[in-house]
């Protein structure tokens, strides 16, 4: 049953770099009645809890963020890199292999007791994902959880996140 | 009627440098349901014209341009900058105020004769927008036109992308 989805996510080797088997999500949203699929799916696992707020992870967690926010009828808040937010900002350092990057949201984006549902493609090490729920927590919210098109099982991204609620994911690698 | 948008638009002056005053849409994405009339009426016009893509501009574009796919029922193609889509890539370049910068499409994204629909958030001076349709010619798609949720009427965009198609915009600066 979720063969149809797994089709449609396309192997991309040595992307960013040398090494690396990417998975791209360009193949699915092209086919949009299977894309409304996958967006009813991810949103499944939350429906009835109330979620007030949906965080999109800059920029693939954008195209995934805000439909999950309709579906969940959700207000839908934009997590960006540094600087791309006009607005008052909360900015969350995390690290990365080499060095650390930051991801801010903007100060009227979660209010107190806001329950907040983090929405990105890929979970893979969790870094970026952990520094949301980080702002999230920070601004005050109540984390939900988190919610991925594909999760990289053997990066453990999961371990890392599994203080911040439930954890969902549509696709996983390498296949069960 | 339209008023309502007009109330979610933020104005914040001297970002991103001294001078300019910022639209931030990022109040409206927070009202779902005034969101989701937004996405409606943005789509309106191009209903029943048999929308076989929506080529949405990254990053804001992304926020918008899905949304407006999915009601159109059309495939969802991303334009991203330099380097970011994975696969094979088509690129074409356009001048900013001080030099050059690229948009990239996946050459799978657009097939010839695709009826195709540009969104972005924010028609300035058109440039980037007039970019993603030089992208979707040389892909060989018929460029049905661009659709925006705000225009910035004194930078002219209209007129630099006068020989692309319907051009739609819900709300227009400075105000009617």
């Amino acid at each position: 049953m979720l063969e149809k989805f797994y089709s449609s996510i396309r192997d991309v080797p040595d992307f960013p770099k040398p090494g690396i088997l990417f998975k791209d999500i360009t193949p699915l949203l092209l086919d949009i009645d299977l894309f409304r699929s996958a967006v009813e799916r991810i949103a499944e696992p939350f429906r009835g809890q109330n979620v007030d707020k949906v965080l999109g992870i800059e920029s693939r967690g954008f195209i995934l963020g805000m439909p999950v926010a309709m579906e969940l009828g959700a207000g839908f808040v934009p997590a960006r890199k540094e600087g791309k937010l006009p607005w008052e900002r909360m900015r969350v350092e995390y690290e990365l292999e080499y060095g650390t990057d930051a991801l801010e949201i903007h100060a009227d984006g979660i209010r107190k007791g806001e329950r907040t549902l983090i929405v990105d493609d890929v979970l893979a090490t969790g870094g970026t994902a952990a520094a949301a729920s980080q702002a999230v927590r920070e601004a005050g919210g109540e984390l939900l959880g988190a919610a991925f098109l594909i999760e990289l099982e053997m990066l453990n991204g999961r371990a890392r996140l599994n203080s911040g609620g439930q954890l969902f994911s549509l696709l996983k690698y390498p296949r069960e």
